[in-house]
């Protein structure tokens, strides 16, 4: 359904070339459903993770690292508190920061930590699914549970969240949508098993992660992320028999994917935003 | 060893299509080691998992749920406590509650946490190992850790624990034991890799939930949950040359797992409850 | 590399032997990342996984193990509170402690951490990464994040660090280093995609901790549970795509790995310690 850009596809190739050239330190504090999942993922794409919560260790880690992802699946008030004090750190010396609002929406918690880690930090990468991403727009969604099950149209669901909140918004679904509220940039690769594995889109946002620790423009580092993880995905679907096998073959998929691959099977492209 | 009551096969059939038809929330308050596998073969089996314990949303996700599942593996206080929250408001609304004693038994922490649970909520389904459940019924058992090593007959502690607790008792085992304290029904489905793969126990009590949700009588959901688990288990142990491939193919044949292979395969029967 | 020791080849199948027959409990207390495959891994080799880290239990856990398995990994004020209680009641009893510093160096969180436990609890053994054992031992290595990047030769570390804290140190690497201070045991066994898995060095020592339970000599305890990891790995990258299907047939070659198999391809041998 996209028409590929072929200079998008090779900037994609290159920053994954430049995340595995540079290996940078993925700091993460996120859910304990996705911990292992997320960390296998991010080693897989040729990046470093580290995983850690403690206050007394949270800042040091952010300082260290290429990128700082916080992930608000499984929140309680502490680790909330620990992104906080991470982030803040991360902030201090320019190193991005990638949000993902995990079930933004289901319950005030965490609506609640969403705006405030927002309010509070410069976040330079917000990835959700189109509920929780409607909802931080300011768009109605209908939720259930951390599974969005219906929402507002993703390309202006990015744009929208992006204007409001300032900072660069991917929003993923069977086209993934990037804006930074005046570029939108659509990646159409990806595979239905994702749906059907637990901590995908966290995995998502650990990657984006990685990109961002190796490309300063968020839209082009979410987008060159988003590309790289569906063109391993439709690999790993076309040798799976359903969602146990496919976890373990997107590991090796991601692994193995080379860049010309990425060229080849990228389906990415600029649009238009809507205004 | 089970002649198969054909409408309990068909019973167990149409029960894996509602709970695909109805993908009921299944809100989980679970263990650190299992919380990926239970999430994934809930996502699996057709359900919406959510994992949550904050006690500023254990009770909001529970009312949004078709079933609320407890589990004391990895127990702290803060997450019995949670468990109590979440418990209370399934119980105001009806929601049907499930409860997985991991380690009952050995240690008085993981004894003291079942019997707080068990006194303060309605807990519809309870489900657990021999040894679990020997304990709870006041039986005598040889546990090592948290798994099992001996037990009383699991039919007998099956209808003693139901009886005793006035609960729906499902004792899982070569042979699974399911009793109101009234009725009694056996599953012999199943694999013996389930024994080596960690988390499998509780990710059975995650599909009673998931069960349970769609159908009310409990000795029939959760007869309806082991008899999917099982047929799947035996589908996954035909492909696997070990625990690993085998937990991985099991996520596939849950996922892949059809209303014609239950009734083909389900073994499932009424047996006359012990005096 | 190695020539093999066979009477050291021998050891490790006797060893391995001995873990299938006693079954041994082994009470980890780990991180969030890693607990599945830990425990998953322990299950493999045949042992007997607990995971658990409430104050309240930590204690009686340890008591009733085999072997403590206390890994700093994702660790929090509570949760090494916790590994100072189950190492503390393992001590009284003489139950064998295993200690896997993760990320010592990183932080000072992890520094003071391990440097608490080392100073209050009699550590049977102590398994880490290169640059970690460094630290500990007194020298510098390059860290990022908590994988190492550069160390020191690590039969040397190993050597220093078992005379500097009077214990085994097992530095893991390409060739694997174990040392009491006045012997050197090496092993050559192993696969590069375990550096591509998160959590193989913490299973490393959950195995060690395994085989600890069983022989009674540090050296020979450690020893026997690297060629059998190392030695499951080589069959396992000979199955594997890439480190997905890596991690899922190393379960399987750990669960299927029989004595013949250990013995023919142990690359294990003394070695004279440094100076």
């Amino acid at each position: 359904m996209i028409t590929a850009d072929e200079q998008l596809a090779e900037m994609a190739a290159q920053a994954l070339a430049e995340v595995r050239r540079q290996k940078p330190l993925v700091h993460n504090i996120t859910n304990w459903v996705v911990t292992a999942f997320t960390a296998n993922a991010t080693l897989a794409v040729g990046a470093s993770p580290v995983m850690a919560h403690a206050h007394e260790e949270a800042a040091e880690f952010a300082r260290a690292a290429g990128a700082v992802v916080l992930n608000i699946g499984t929140l309680t008030p502490y680790t909330v508190q620990a992104m906080s004090l991470a982030g803040r750190a991360a902030n201090e010396l320019g190193v991005p920061v990638v949000l993902d609002p995990v079930g933004y929406g289901a319950t005030e918690l965490r609506t609640s930590a969403t705006e405030r880690l927002l309010g509070e930090l410069r976040v330079h990468i917000l990835r959700g699914n189109a509920a929780e991403m409607a909802g931080i727009g300011g768009r109605r969604a209908v939720i259930q549970g951390v599974d969005a099950v219906a929402a507002a149209p993703e390309a202006e669901t990015a744009v929208a969240v992006a204007r409001r909140w300032n900072l660069v918004a991917a929003v993923t679904a069977a086209v993934d949508s990037v804006s930074d509220g005046r570029r939108l940039l659509q990646v159409a690769n990806g595979h239905h098993l994702l749906t059907r594995v637990t901590g995908t889109g966290c995995t998502a946002s650990a990657l984006v992660g990685a990109f961002a620790a190796v490309e300063p423009d968020g839209v082009l580092a979410a987008g060159a992320a988003l590309v790289c993880l569906g063109v391993a995905a439709e690999q790993a679907g076309e040798r799976a028999s359903g969602p146990g096998t496919f976890a373990a073959h997107l590991l090796d998929t991601l692994h193995n994917l080379d860049e010309t691959a990425v060229r080849r099977h990228a389906r990415v492209a600029w649009a238009e935003p809507p205004c």
